[in-house]
């Protein structure tokens, strides 16, 4: 059963300094004193990220058939402009009149009034004067509230012509591609497509360390859909699953519940959506976050971002309390009507019917005999700009005759009424063009990195089997083998007496095989299975004196303390089959 | 053999129009027009991509044991006034006085004169006049080449106090974690630190399309040894690798040797720089380019970067001639002095005796109690900053008591004279610091997944065995199974008959073992085996009526056409063992 939603932080204790000191991630740029929202991932820090986001690409890729692709983070203005983000995608900032620093105005309100994130320009102008909030440096008077976009801006080649942005999402250049894609999947739907890569926001002032970074980790899925047929494979799939969910309706209470009867009853809106929600779901569990942890928040009205009809968030209990870790997002068809619209090209898929059907058409009919001298090499594509329009939203222009503005690459082009005709009545049709909307799951690496750390680390007074603290706390990270950075550690239980001989051609082996392991000569074997305990190893070979004679090696389980004496010679199959689940350590 | 010099480009055919077609890469912002620079890797490039990192990996991280990290893209000024980014990284460009189009000032000069990329900024204004070069598009008069630096440029929060870079290059943030990593690597020299990423590089007028792009995928290492000491594992494995050379000593002719005598004989200046290059070499060959195909070259002293004391190409050959795929460069100890000195933190590792030496010593010792009072939470940084400088370079200043500049977090300090004192003299010591040098082999990997894809580019007129052309031409893309995207194509021979019932639990039983398949119902069993050859699936499994009599199918390989039958239920660990090189084809 999930928590109730009142339920306790998770206890962390010393699991940061841990990781700070033992190489998973570090700030950036300390040797200059750090700049806030920026984080590097050391050895281990790097491998956990690549292992999670290769379960992640099992789910998404191999699973659920979804084609990758791989985009520049730096993209045009256009991009944006269409997108809604130049326009949208700020929070409010207030300076100080005095020291001039900024400030986040929402954050400046934070346990004064409920949900500040919520509120718009004027509202929490209103808010910060009724409390008459001043600058928490200095105490001098703040600024009003002002729109700062959050994407960082750069320009493109020599001289500030060409203005660009680094994107906030990985999403958008999926939209672009969209007919490439499309033809990739050989013109037929549903299907789905994921990116992982960077994504960049400007914040105004990063707190809450790898919660909120201004350079982050994300893996996206855009899966596009005919809204007319929802149907997809795997739809059964996740219906038995037990979730949480907070739906907006009645954000106060948790539903408890599965995603088949959620869907039935109306608390979530299509069948498509709270597949994403199990998919998710899984995938979450597969990477380490106890079912009982998580939960799925429905966004409310007010803070649903500018593309999405419907959104659910996956929050999964941290020590900061409940955080968004996913977000699944209805984007509708806003995205693909955006870029048609701002580029002039045809963004849509095909419906295609056995019989044909009749059709009430309505549509702009290209006259290309009078384009062609005009329009020359552009000619084709403005027919088809011109075609893609709805003539409804044009009824003034066509009957007084007026040119149409369409949009090719950008550019605004006029088209003169002898160039097109409205054609209107009754077609039948085998095909028929139609936007796709998009089920959106976007994922956060990051914090889910984070969060399967906290919820693997336990410490204790006490040793466990075979274990020996260095400082009297014993700390262990229960990960996944699928998860943890390093498989195995080798250790040769003397560093003479023929035992590097026999351990260290093992851990070429084991390397060769594609398992990164931890080879250590020093130290007692109780400290030496104490440091691989604290960063997440999941198995120890140890070979002794014994193994001299008769070519076996003990290998212990790292949260049982278990140890084991199988053969050496079949050992890479062994730790190999122990870290994909296909052997499990108590039936050796 | 390597090939001579004058060896003929590689003939590449509809190469260029199947990858686009079929998923590999395209333009990106195509909707939009495009942006020189910048290319969107499709389904399949997005796979290959991460196949040849995936090889990449095994080789760097755990065959070499390199230590992987992962830091942000965006960096503060700061990094790269210190790294000599921001004065040296960039190119000569000159504008047309009338249309004001900017264009590299070397490329001007091609053709027209011999390596006009090596020449500076007064030979460029030479050479320009001197060739009457105009406006290659208006023909105008040119304005005189200026410094324009290669850098993408932002801001940091809002406002334009904080200014930042896009990373050049990934390595910079591996020397400012230098101490990090060096207690990751548990105080011990040599070490090696890899990173795979981004890099940007806001080319003037980028052409060539894949080879140079304003965004692009780089996978770099940098090993960290001691210069007194410069011994590592591995030393002996590349020695007998034969390679073809061509040294800045004589830079017209290719000599083809092995490692170890070429380092013998000192055309390559150390064991280590040797090693790398058989490691890069042995990578290169083991994603499918020929040895035949390349070949190292030396950076004259006029073309190296500014970091490098010596540096060697591996050069593949491509259809635009001979490029530059990866960079193995001896950085000595430049980086790690500059970001030293620039931050005043010590970045240096220790050596340790066994038995202590004499060495003469001189150096600043700080006194801390004057220290103490005056400079408080920093006292200790500053002393060890202090203490991190040469007095050799400060007689004048130590001689007249004046205050020493040191510099910390970025920011100068002055130290008054009654807070240090010069130490000399004789001094038993078991322990010595010193700046590591660095060896970096720094790899281009969207250069080389296209010198791969030309590689293993076949077309011809006739259909191998069993494949059926749709136009009359024949295209294979021989691919390495490891590299493949697609690992097998799954056909049903119809899609009735029970054959789907059958190939369809195949398939998925294939894609959770992680083998990435195509499955296709659809035209005839010949055309359905052409379209995988030409993406370069290596294996086609047929479900065919014999498979429901007794549960065989075929398995055909790619390049020789050739078909086996096995049985159905070994194929899973059959279709794995075949693409890791476990088993062969022809022992089937």
């Amino acid at each position: 059963m999930p928590p109730d939603d009142n339920s306790k932080e998770l206890e962390v204790g010393e699991l940061y300094s841990v990781l700070k000191r033992r190489g998973y991630f570090w700030p950036s740029f300390e040797i200059y004193g750090g700049v806030a929202g920026f984080v590097d991932l050391g050895p281990l820090g790097s491998l956990i990220r690549e292992n999670i986001e290769g379960i992640w690409k099992d789910k998404f890729l191999l699973e659920e058939g979804f084609h990758l692709v791989d985009c520049p983070s730096i993209n045009p203005e256009v991009v944006f402009a269409a997108s809604g983000h130049l326009e949208k995608f700020s929070d409010l900032l207030v300076r100080c009149s005095s020291c001039l620093l900024p400030f986040r105005a929402d954050h400046l309100l934070e346990d004064l009034i409920e949900n500040p994130d919520a509120l718009g320009k004027d509202e929490l102008a209103a808010a910060l004067k009724e409390n008459d909030i001043r600058c928490p440096e200095c105490s001098s008077e703040l600024g009003g509230p002002e729109e700062f976009n959050l994407m960082f801006s750069t320009f493109i080649g020599p001289g500030k012509e060409k203005l660009a942005y680094l994107r906030p999402e990985t999403a958008q250049s999926i939209f672009m591609d969209f007919n490439s894609l499309y033809r990739y999947n050989r013109d037929r739907m549903p299907f789905g497509v994921a990116q992982i890569g960077k994504g960049f926001r400007n914040e105004i002032s990063p707190r809450q360390g790898m919660l909120r970074l201004r350079e982050f980790h994300m893996a996206e899925g855009e899966f596009f859909f005919d809204p007319d047929d929802p149907s997809f494979k795997g739809a059964g799939r996740y219906l038995d699953l037990e979730v949480g969910l907070l739906a907006s309706s009645d954000p106060g209470s948790t539903i408890h519940t599965t995603l088949g009867k959620a869907t039935d009853e109306g608390i979530i809106g299509s069948r498509l959506l709270a597949h994403f929600l199990g998919v998710t779901h899984s995938f979450a569990t597969s990477i380490g976050i106890p079912a009982g942890g998580m939960r799925f928040r429905q966004h409310l009205p007010s803070e649903m971002a500018h593309y999405a009809r419907d959104c659910w968030d996956l929050e999964v209990i941290t020590s900061n309390g409940w955080v968004e870790m996913v977000g699944v997002a209805d984007r509708s068809a806003y995205d693909l009507n955006q870029h048609a619209k701002a580029s002039g090209v045809d963004l849509r898929a095909r419906r295609k019917f056995d019989e044909p059907i009749v059709r009430e058409i309505s549509r702009l009919q290209p006259k290309m005999k009078e384009m062609g001298p005009i329009f020359r090499g552009d000619a084709k594509a403005l027919g088809e700009a011109l075609e893609s329009l709805d003539p409804k939203n044009l009824k003034d222009h066509i009957s007084s005759r007026e040119p149409i503005t369409v949009t090719l690459r950008g550019k605004e082009v006029e088209i003169p009424s002898n160039c097109y005709e409205l054609v209107e009545g009754q077609e039948r049709i085998h095909v028929e063009p139609f936007t796709p909307n998009v089920i959106e799951p976007s994922f956060g690496i990051d914090r889910l990195m984070v969060s399967v750390l906290e919820h693997a680390y336990r410490e204790s007074d006490t040793s466990p089997k075979g274990g020996e603290s260095e400082d009297g706390t014993y700390r262990v990270l229960r990960l996944d083998p699928r998860v943890a950075p390093v498989k195995a550690g080798v250790f040769p239980l003397l560093n003479k007496d023929d035992l590097p001989e026999l351990a260290s051609p093992l851990n070429d082996r084991l390397r060769r095989r594609g398992l990164n392991t931890y080879y250590d000569v020093s130290g007692s074997i109780g400290r030496r299975y104490a440091r691989m305990d604290e960063i997440g190893t999941p198995f120890c070979i140890t070979i002794d004196h014994q193994s001299v004679e008769d070519g076996s090696a003990t290998v212990r389980e790292r949260d049982s303390g278990e140890q084991v004496r199988v053969p050496i010679e079949g050992m890479v199959d062994l730790i190999e089959d122990l870290c994909r689940g296909r052997v499990s350590f108590e039936n050796l």
